[in-house]
């Protein structure tokens, strides 16, 4: 069985356990095994399944109710079998989450820390910066490189301690590890959207 | 006596008390007044220079000693006279510089606001908005087009209240009317700069 998360720039693929990644105008492989996937996208989830025309969307399957108005299914499943938790997955945007005993509260959309990198240059060349991960953020900057820097991450963080007040908070997403370290009350699961989609898969008895 | 703020957006001039922007790529009035600017961009003030050879830069009038490496002249400009309170610049970036008995300690740089708007839609045309100016940020969001409005505007709140325990925040800059609005111990200074350009010239006795 293979899975798969469409994202907005990647396709990520769960294969023997193995990670995969291509981008959205990458070619995508054809598969011969079961495909189940979960897609924010739908010209690339139209692209895999012109070559995978055999491969399930999760979404059918995904039993996940909140008051949320377009939430991302990547998101609820992400949420899913969570009781009291924040949940951040830390990609090319950073979505935040509030389950409470098991109901989701609502969320918000952060810029991803590529996206903060890329904009600062935009501004002005003068705020143009390589990424260095060990800024001191308890230390208010003294210099161009670290104002922004600081700046970047308080922007992110700040949010997230925010909501997060006495909850556990679960990171994923590319960027999940590096941000988790700035909070005591977390952890880092990198497979947390492929395990829910297994258990989803599981609970409805749907494997090939 | 004509004044001038070079950005990295727009020539920023008061005429006669009067206020007018120029974009950095349009065409620059030839003036026959006394003209003092600040500029934190070189090709600017060439350009500037070119059309008139007798404006002055101020820089050469200003006294601001701080430990901060590499602070624009705007920042410095916009600190001066200051006590103890933290000064917010909202342009096309949020600059926050923070004063404590009349010394600079530091600051850092934010997105501006136009920037964080045009950075959402670069992740996914899905988030696209258009800005709303009555977003409830005491409640988690229930539809995207909250959840990336209130996550734009937590980013660049937070950090500045973090610093400004206790302290008064002064704003000027396009946007430091509408942010000033979230904090209760502020001022917004519309001509924070020219005033203190003012006070640097006087000071100095230069003028003609």
């Amino acid at each position: 069985m293979i899975l798969c998360d469409i994202g907005n720039t990647t396709y990520h693929f769960l294969i023997n356990g193995k990670h995969k990644k291509y981008f959205l105008d990458e070619k995508v492989p054809k598969f011969d095994d079961e495909i189940y996937f979960v897609s924010v996208n739908e010209k690339a989830t139209k692209k895999l399944l012109k070559k995978n025309s055999h491969a399930k969307n999760i979404n059918k399957f995904l039993k996940f109710s909140t008051a949320y108005q377009g939430l991302g299914i990547d998101r609820a499943v992400a949420c899913s079998f969570q009781d009291n938790c924040v949940i951040v997955d830390a990609g090319s945007a950073i979505t935040v989450d509030i389950m409470e005993e098991g109901v989701h509260k609502g969320g918000f959309i952060l810029l991803g820390l590529q996206r903060f990198k890329k904009s600062y240059p935009k501004i002005s060349k003068k705020l143009k910066f390589d990424f260095e991960k060990n800024i001191n953020l308890d230390k208010i900057p003294l210099r161009t490189f670290d104002a922004i820097q600081y700046a970047m991450l308080k922007s992110i963080i700040l949010p997230i301690k925010e909501v997060s007040l006495n909850k556990n908070i679960i990171f994923t997403g590319g960027d999940g590890e590096f941000l988790s370290k700035y909070f005591e009350n977390s952890t880092y699961k990198k497979d947390l959207i492929f395990e829910n989609m297994k258990r989803i898969i599981d609970a409805n008895n749907c494997i090939a």
